[in-house]
Parts: C-alpha cells; sequence; structure tokens
C-alpha cells in the first residue's frame, strides 16, 4: 500500500534525513510567531466578544484575527504532528511536555471557529430544505432570526428568503443559534483566557526557542526519516482497511442514519472509525510535507500556491471528505441536542428531526466521496 | 429508442394484429372474473373489518382474499391500459364507458393494500433508525405499540426490540398506526360497498361478456399492432427524456429533500413527473405483454415461473425503482402529514421529522436506481 516515494527501500529515492525535519520544525515555529505577532496586531487578544461581534474592530481587522488564529492552529498541529511521527529523532523528555501544550492551545483556539462554522452549516442546511433555492452568500441572524427585531434584518433582498421557512425551520435556526452563539461566545472567552494565560506564554516561549534550536537527538541529523513516515502511512492504511469501505461505496446505504432515533444520547460511535482516519490522514500529510519540504508557507501563499510539494489531489480531496464527515456528523448532533431543549413547539422539534436525518446523510455521502477519493488513489498508484 | 422488437419497420419481425389484442383482452377478463370469484369465496365481500384483522376469517381465508383482490386490481389495470394503448382498434363508445369504470375499481380496490403496505414501511423505518437491527419479518402493532395493552404484546422474542425504541419513536409509531389503520378501515368499508354496488354488478358483467367477445373495429383484426406499442413505448421514453437523470445518477445530490421543510403543504411537486413515467412504464409493459401473449398468467402461476414472454429484467427493476420512488413519497407525506397533529410531543414530532427526511431519502435512492437501470436498458440495446 505503500506509495513509491514513500518507501525507504528504494534505491533512487534520496535520503531525507533528520535535518529536513529540524527545518521543517523550524520553519513551523516561525510560521506559530508571525500568527501569534499578527493574531496580536489584530486585536484578536483584547476583543470582548466573537470577532464577528466586535463592534470595535473594523472587518479587516477582525478577519485578519481569524485568519491569524486559524495560523496559529495550523503551525501548532503540524508541529505537535511531526511530534508524534518522528518522535525517536527528538529528545523524549522535550516532546513528551510539548505534545500536550500544543494539543491543549489548538484545541482551545480551534473551539470558537467550530461553533461558528457549525451554525452556518445547519443554518444553510435549513434555507436549503425549506427550498430557498437563490440564497446569497453568508447567513446571519437576521436571516433566520424569528426572533431578531425587524430593524435588525438585512438587506432588502433577503426577506423573501425568509418568507421561505416554515415557522419550525424559522424557531429550529432561532434555537439553534441562541445555543450555538453561546457556545462560540465562551469558546471566544476560554481562547482570550487562554492567550493571556502563563501556560500560553511557556508555550510560545519554547516555540520561540524551537524556531531557532531543534532539540534532535544526536544521531538524528543523519538518520533517514522515511521509515517513519512510512510507518505513519501504515497507520493510515491499516486505519482504512478496518473502515467498511464496501458499504461506503455503494450509495443510499442508509448505514449512517441507522441510529438516528436511538435511545442512546452517546454521539454516534460509528463515526469514531472515521474521525481516527481523519487523524492519521493528517499525521500522514504532515510526514510528507517534512520530507517534501512543504507546507512552510504562510496560509496566505499557501491559498495562492502551494510552495515545493506538487499537492497530492487525491490525498486532499480524501482529507476534504474526512473533514465534511466531522463536521456533518457534529452539526447533526447539534440539532439532536437541540431537539432535547425543554418546552420546544413540535414544529421546532419536528423541524430539528429533518434537520439532523439530513446531516446524517451528509455524513453517508462524506463517507461516499471518501471511499471514492481513496479508492481513485489506490488503484492509480503505480 | 425504440427497441427492436417493437420496430413496425422491421421486415424480419412477425405481425401482429388485433387478434391477438383480442386474444389478450378475453384472457385477462377470465383471469378478472376467476379472481372475483376466488375473492367472493373467500369471504372478501362479507368481512366485517380488514382483512388482517378478521376474527371469524382464517389465516388462509384472509390471505386468499388479499390475494384474489390484488388479481382483480392487476387484471383491471391490464385491460383499462390495453384500452388506452390500442384505442382505435376498439369500439369507441365502449372503451370511453368501460375506462373510468375500470380506474374507480382498482382505485378502491387497492387503497386499502396502499395504508397497510405504508405503516408497514413507516414502522420498518422506524424500528431501522432505532437501530433495531436483528428485525423478524412484519411489523405488527404489538412491536411499536406504546399505547397497546401488555397483554396484546406478541412473540417473547420480540420485547428487546421494542426496548430499543425511543419514546418519540414509539409514540410517533402509534401515532403513525392510529391514523394509518383508521384510513385503511375506511378504505375497507368503501371497497366492502364498491363490490356490492350496482355499478361494481355493471362493470363485472361487462368484463364478463368481454371474456368471450371483445368490441374490436372491424378492421381491427388485420392491423398490426406494433405501431401503436411502440407509440406508447415512445411516450414512455419522451417522459423519461424529461428526467432530472443527470442529477439522480450523481449519488447525495440532495435533491429529494430540497423541499422537506417547505411550508406548501403540498406533496412534493418534483415527484410528479416521477410518478407519471410509471404510469407510462406500466402501459410500455402491458402493451409488450398484449404483443408477445404474456401477463395471462394467474397470480400464483405468475409468481412460481413467468409464462411466455421472458420477463425483460431492466424493465422491471427499473419499475420497482418507479413503485418504491411512490411508496417513499406517500410514506414521507403521511410522516409530515402526522407531524401536524395537533397536540403531540416535542419527541414525537421530532421522530416524525426524522422519518420524513428518511422517506425522502428514500425517495432520492430510488430514483438513482431507476437512472442507473434505464441507464443499462439504453446503452446495452441492439
Amino acid at each position: 500500500m505503500a506509495q513509491q516515494h514513500l518507501d525507504p527501500t528504494d534505491p533512487t529515492a534520496e535520503v531525507v534525513t533528520g535535518d529536513a525535519l529540524a527545518a521543517y520544525l523550524r520553519a513551523q515555529a516561525t510560521e506559530f510567531l508571525r500568527a501569534l505577532r499578527l493574531h496580536r496586531e489584530t486585536g484578536g487578544a483584547n476583543g470582548g466578544g466573537p470577532a464577528r461581534a466586535q463592534a470595535g474592530a473594523g472587518e479587516k481587522g477582525a478577519g485578519e484575527s481569524v485568519d491569524a488564529a486559524r495560523a496559529l492552529r495550523r503551525s501548532a498541529r503540524r508541529i505537535s504532528g511531526s511530534l508524534h511521527t518522528f518522535r525517536p529523532l527528538l529528545d523524549p523528555d522535550w516532546s513528551e511536555e510539548m505534545r500536550p501544550e500544543l494539543a491543549w492551545l489548538s484545541g482551545t483556539l480551534g473551539l470558537e471557529h467550530a461553533y461558528e462554522a457549525r451554525l452556518e452549516r445547519l443554518l444553510l442546511a435549513l434555507h436549503r430544505l425549506s427550498g430557498a433555492t437563490a440564497f446569497p452568500g453568508q447567513v446571519t441572524s437576521a436571516e433566520v432570526g424569528a426572533t431578531a427585531p425587524l430593524d435588525s434584518s438585512g438587506p432588502a433582498s433577503l426577506a423573501p428568503e425568509r418568507g421561505n421557512l416554515t415557522v419550525g425551520a424559522a424557531k429550529a435556526g432561532a434555537l439553534l443559534e441562541r445555543q450555538l452563539t453561546l457556545a462560540r461566545t465562551r469558546a471566544h472567552s476560554t481562547a482570550l483566557q487562554a492567550l493571556g494565560s502563563s501556560r500560553f506564554h511557556a508555550v510560545a516561549d519554547r516555540v520561540a526557542v524551537l524556531a531557532s534550536e531543534v532539540p534532535l537527538t544526536p544521531t538524528a541529523p543523519t538518520t533517514d526519516l522515511r521509515p517513519l513516515a512510512a510507518a505513519a502511512e501504515e497507520r493510515l492504511t491499516d486505519a482504512i482497511a478496518g473502515l467498511p469501505l464496501v458499504v461506503a461505496g455503494h450509495p443510499y446505504n442508509a448505514e449512517a442514519l441507522v441510529h438516528g432515533l436511538s435511545p442512546d444520547p452517546a454521539p454516534h460511535a460509528q463515526d469514531g472509525p472515521w474521525h481516527q482516519v481523519r487523524l492519521l490522514l493528517r499525521l500522514h500529510r504532515y510526514a510528507q510535507e517534512a520530507l517534501h519540504g512543504g507546507g512552510g508557507t504562510s496560509q496566505l501563499e499557501r491559498s495562492r500556491e502551494p510552495g515545493g510539494l506538487p499537492v497530492d489531489m487525491r490525498l486532499l480531496a480524501a482529507g476534504q471528505a474526512l473533514n465534511r464527515h466531522r463536521d456533518a456528523s457534529e452539526a447533526a448532533a447539534a440539532a439532536a441536542q437541540a431537539a432535547r431543549t425543554p418546552r420546544i413547539a413540535p414544529a421546532t422539534a419536528y423541524a430539528l428531526g429533518v434537520l439532523h436525518a439530513d446531516q446524517r446523510h451528509e455524513v453517508e455521502a462524506a463517507r461516499f466521496a471518501f471511499q471514492q477519493a481513496w479508492q481513485k488513489q489506490t488503484v492509480s498508484a503505480p
């Protein structure tokens, strides 16, 4: 299953040693520090609420702050992932201490964005399910808001859209908005607290040191990285081999909604292995970046042109399918959770049921998309 | 698009004339009379409630009565369809009078079964959505019945299944059962009244005459049937050309649920063209039977061995997909309708919302299945 460019026994492949890993980690650390500086400059650390809702900060400042937070998480994930994959080449005490701190940081910083994206996904779905076809871009509270005051509404052109929502869909949207906005606001506060904490400053200091000095083991600079990268890929392919891909490749298998009305309130257990593959796919991708020198460009540069490494489109498609799987899974859970709110109207509960099922079908669709992307990859490999 | 065996310009094909149509109609009329006799013998016309619930009639009698009613509808549909397709070959006054009566009859006789099948489909779906995997065959009220008294429950082995239903799913099942059983009981009474009416006796008398004497036009016995059969096929292929098959062939297109929360209470308008194709496909199939001498066997013989005509498996698959489309469409509407019952609990409404969305996805899956079956047909045609 290992791809040719990863094969450590291939005599034509150039050896990539620990020095390349050190360069990759230095680049990611530098990226982290740059994002942190940008985040502080754009007011990310001194706002009093979610970036979008900030009355003081300009649209541009808020957007840059969001980008900076994303770039922070992005490099934190890459450093953390490399520490995991290439553990034998790095000072073990340092790695052991560093990884949980980076995980804490990217987890804490990611929550606000996750809640925001989840709400947007659910409101878009509510509009789609209401047959509101010509839907202009971003959903705002004013469009859904059965509870929003009239004077806070958006452009007049959105009014007909609102008319397409049933009372149930509008109320479901308002309920989700209340709950997820509250969660987002809390996540924002937590993130702000985290960024001001001594724990965060300790991580930032360690990353600053990493930007100039990577704690490799004595033999690491001349050790081949490729067997460790190959092991990461093997963990991925093993996990994928355990997925029910035959079922997933059969459209409309109705598998994802099998527990749609189960009394078990826990998140769908069947999603777990897919979430795990998503993480392993990411680790594989980061290992490839370390080997081939990619992933070192900034968020902005990256979106213009992928630096160095030609992007593996199939790997990208597989990863996107798994992101969609995760997002739909969590959105479905949020709809089910909202339906457990006491004293909601039956029409609201009905709309949430339709929404939950819709997102579970998105989960199923994402698995199908992953199966298609992955099959392409293994079939066309030399 | 016309298949080779339908091409009237093909010099190698044997001419099929109005005599064959007369033979087909006589056979169907005989079949109708046999089914009617069986229906009377098995007590279908004297029961006091739905066949399943009859305390007096044995299980065998009830089953035979249901089979007899199905056979009655089956031959009524075939006679009516042939009158339509081969109209120019038949006495116009007779045809004009006969067709609406046959449509009334098969419509009236079909409703009871439709409600029963709809309830069964919805209860099965509720169980599937509750993760009740090992599900033994037939669903009965006792399995769902949150409202059913304990002493009316089924075999003990079903108890764990029931435990898998949430309160909402159980209540939704009970509500659907109440509503659809009521509708079925009414349909049964209406069917009984119809079978005892002078209107029905007039139809039966006409069919009895048809069994020996088909009112062909003077030139019909030597007129080629094939151009009329080809026209029926052309109406079918034209209607199929108007279907959104490109979208339907793309799995998970999320098209069927687009109006899942629409305030429009009317049945999904997007389903109409598919229902129309279902009817045209049936007319095409009956025309083929008239041409090739199939379809004349009784229900029982037919299930053992298709008589005469080798069954076109692809046409059969396409037809089954469209039946599934119709059934799921109507089941989804029934779930939405039940959710509009005043004063239901939010948990019930939520379960009905999930159920509605599930059945709309069944609609989408059926369209995909039709597209696959139909594409196979046209691609592999000589």
